[in-house]
């Protein structure tokens, strides 16, 4: 057994594989909520066109989704890379953090269904905002259990990092489903925006 | 060819690899029970608030069921490290293994739609018993080919985690199923706990 | 570039990678087939049992095609040993197989949908007939291109595994599927007993 | 932290495991649109025979789509293999090809509900040529960016090799998805003969 095992009885390489096994299911599956529309003249251009632009919400829903699965991914990665090795309150932390996730595709369900509907688009980013505090929680476990940070791991950086993706993960989030009660539209504005945010490398930095 | 292969003309590693495929795929796939609700007025949050909160069955049943995959997934993994090699027979006891655990969404959805149902928290319990009961049957089939155990395991503490494995999963489960006939809402509850029970290491060191 | 790589511009691994991936995914894709049946008193347990009496034959069809893709994997697995590397036409052989084994799920469907319908079991013995034909292929293009099997293996050892792998899969599957024809029944029995017999190691040397 | 590493602050093992999960879950995933058609006389062999012709358009999508899937494959496999890591600029690219191969199932859906459409066979050839679009954006991208480039790379063949990818990928879909305003069965035919195109090695070779 390798050291890293002795640590925490969890091999690393196992546990990534879980992960990233289930994060591409979920970036897969959303495609799953797109159904065909039904249409009665099955052969009309200018039918299918129409039932299709109904069906944009969904759409919008799909790529905002897929992309905050691609965030939580790259997150994951870097998150994981920190640590040396993972141990039974750590991948409890990691399975809370993958059960969060795993939800997203009812919450984008919901919000594609019923784009203007404040609750579906509240219920989205309060999900959401649980799935970027799984985050918060791994990183404060690891913060009280310092011997499972990898010895290139500078504490007092982590630590900072920890209270920016609190800020610009879980809090982002919380306001932009808050938001949806004043208009839909502003939510949806803001969950297209915050992946967008994070694919440019200067953001994602602070992570 | 290595010596592991030599032992059972299979390769642990794959294994392993469709093993963890499995389970990620299991976990992933009980969010698609979760269905967006039909409602009638689209933009209203309360009635939509109404038709999630009779839902409120299904994510119960879907939380259970998360953290039970999770649970299999930890003992999976911590039985796997005991053993140097995998033959024919260790093959098909854990495919019995994944076929039982792979089962799960079934029972789950059958929970989640009928939670009133004494029949369906049965099936769910004993389903899940079978479950447990699969690692009593690799634990009892490694016990008599000793060749395929590892050479830091110590055979009496493996047997005796046979046996503590065999009530705290197999008989525990049973047991929470046998009282859905009594009442529902006591094998709810004890469904419940049994991974809870997991999640903390003092429990799970029993294996 | 390892050696490996040169020959068949493939990287096992990679390949090994997808095909498992898919078998672990067809693997638990079948149970989505289950579904929960519609009962109308929904706290009676005497409706529900009667109600899953009727999906009977939708798990035992499970249970078939769930034990056939171990089948396929366990295959899968030996045959892959015994290739140095992958070239081109190896990976669309490979892909070939793939595809006949991904569709496995909606014969099985069909064949748990109507239990009693000739054609329906017919068509599920042409399906796996075609996935087992599918291993003679790839054997037949590795004996034309001899430069692909690893150095270990003896040729006519191989090119037997090759006679024997087409009359007890591609040829068993095709007389179940024929004798559909004269009953169901018939056909059904051996599709089930077809899997058993490959757990039994003596069989499964025959590949 | 290897050089690799370094280079990009992404694993490129990690990234490929998650690309090759994504591909494989979609592979498998395309089979979920066949659905067991309905029959009155659950035991007719004609009447479900009669059915399952109805249903061929969708098993040829299926057929397409799986091979235009491992084409996919194929390509990202020998276009990663160029890369000496992967920078977060190229990881987006690559969600973004990974977002598009995953949308693949809805488009396939369509055509095989409306194989008559022109509107759905014009709109499944665009959403194959941004898949392929994606590709010559990788390439662009990691044109600019050379240090990327793996050292056994000559910059002008992988450039030349960006010019085929958009022609024979890019363009020819959007010619094919074009012609479907004259005929669907000239896109249909198209669509088919593409793959067939690729599994011959002397063709690929191009990429």
């Amino acid at each position: 057994m390798s050291q890293l095992y002795s640590f925490g009885k969890f091999s690393k390489a196992r546990i990534e594989t879980l992960s990233d096994g289930v994060f591409a299911i979920i970036l897969t599956l959303l495609v799953l909520e797109l159904k065909v529309p039904h249409i009665e003249k099955t052969d009309s251009p200018a039918e299918l066109l129409h039932a299709l632009k109904l069906h944009a919400p969904k759409f919008w829903s799909w790529v905002i989704s897929f992309l905050m699965v691609c965030v939580v991914w790259i997150n994951h990665h870097r998150l994981i890379d920190q640590f040396k090795g993972i141990n039974n309150g750590l991948f409890w932390a990691n399975a809370n953090l993958l059960m969060w996730t795993s939800f997203i595709p009812f919450p984008t369900a919901l919000m594609g269904d019923y784009p203007l509907n404040k609750l579906g688009l509240f219920f989205f980013g309060i999900s959401l905002s649980m799935a970027a505090f799984s985050f918060t929680i791994m990183r404060l476990y690891v913060q009280r259990k310092k011997e499972l940070l990898a010895d290139f791991v500078n504490y007092d950086v982590f630590k900072k990092g920890t209270r920016l993706s609190f800020f610009y993960g879980t809090l982002a989030y919380w306001i932009a489903a808050s938001l949806a009660w004043i208009h839909p539209a502003i939510s949806f504005a803001i969950y297209f925006f915050i992946p967008i945010y994070f694919i440019f490398p200067k953001a994602s930095k602070a992570n």
